[in-house]
């Protein structure tokens, strides 16, 4: 594992909110990070569904992650701003988050982040329903 | 109480999400919500600020509950998708919400929300630090 | 043509602003369209480049296009929001435009736009370069 | 006037996509900008109101010159992304912005804008009516 996905993993784990919502690591590649939650009831906003503050989250962290295996040595990532359209109430047993990088840069990254919800028993990517999808942009800056 | 303020103060509490992450409701009116969360290390990233999903979350669901208070009895809302501008690397002792109704409607309610952090000690409002603002679109639907 | 195909056509040739723009559409299919512009001294901004506003209104019509293709007889659509990503500085002999309905709705409509520059030359899509990236949300009325 | 407001008034002038749409500059200071458009049907979409993209272009290009009011000699403004509400139908004869800078800084500055309607003879502010309200994100670098 190259020097820069080593710093985003550490970087994704070492977050004390997403550790505390249950947030996985699942893949890490040049520009792109995976994601997911296995959600219970305190993911839940009042009606029973997955809050927009927990998908906005997962997108967010996830997007940034994706950001942190493009930049260098000494430099950090930090959300500048996000956008995300809440596409259907979610519910389910697992919400997965894909995030890629649409823009590398040295001052701004811009990156995408879908999240889908899952039934933990189906074993293809079939049962995937897209429930949000995010555009996070990333300053980077040195620590 | 009016029957739509006791219902916004409902929505608000009962969110189990919500209630994990600590956030309380302070001030309730026509359109409008505040809220706030004391702030502790399991708020924060990875580099010790406040997560901008905290932030993001708090600015969603206040926004919301300020929705709420303007609906008829049987509706609620959803949110539709939020944009959250990230101003300022956000640490401190409180995290403060204020939200209000920038355009009601009958389909879809807009609100604002500006975050602040606050030292505890600081009696009176200049001593807070607008950290975030946020616009959420939210959906008005038939329970 | 279906009739929502031929009614998409004329929601797109029809606005004013669009045709005074020099806009033109491509391609139109169920929730999808394609569009561009002959870029010109008038679509610049100070600097020479092409004018975020022109970027935003291309992204902006070429979705709401899209999203006629699939409303019925009596409804229309309206632009509630949309965010946009100017993603490099561009500058090129045509701006071109491919939306697409991420999420069809009966109340909401949501879409993307990816904008382009292409050198008027160049054959194949190899040449385009990614400028921008737009997520729009429509709301769905009756006439 | 000072030269920053000068280097404003020059690029607010300077764009001939903005001269071609008919923006007037009205007001500038220390991060607050504010301009109008006199109406007309080529402003249009197809339904008779104001295209969402003469609204976002009047927002985003506001909103840069008031950035450009707070910036260095040899730096200039360009727009990273901007998210716009359309609140209403906008109809009327003059179509106004004000925009103001919400967080100035060296590598980005964060700018609102709030575009009303108003009524040729209306002599005050109480006929001017709210249709939009944008959030800017501007990025600086040097010339």
């Amino acid at each position: 594992m190259s020097a820069s996905l080593v710093e985003a993993k550490r970087v994704f784990d070492s977050a004390p909110f997403i550790a505390s919502l249950g947030c996985h690591l699942d893949t890490l590649g040049s520009g792109v990070c995976h994601s997911h939650i296995v959600l219970a009831e305190k993911h839940q906003q009042q009606d029973g569904y997955v809050h927009a503050g927990v998908q906005a989250t997962l997108a967010d962290h996830t997007a940034g992650t994706a950001a942190v295996t493009l930049i260098e040595e000494g430099q950090r990532v930090l959300t500048a701003e996000f956008k995300i359209n809440l596409l259907r109430a979610a519910t389910g047993e697992l919400l997965i988050c894909r995030s890629s990088v649409l823009k590398p840069g040295r001052m701004l990254i811009i990156a995408e982040s879908e999240i889908y919800t899952k039934q933990v028993g189906s074993a293809d990517d079939c049962s995937l329903v897209l429930v949000a999808k995010a555009t996070v942009t990333l300053a980077v800056t040195n620590k």
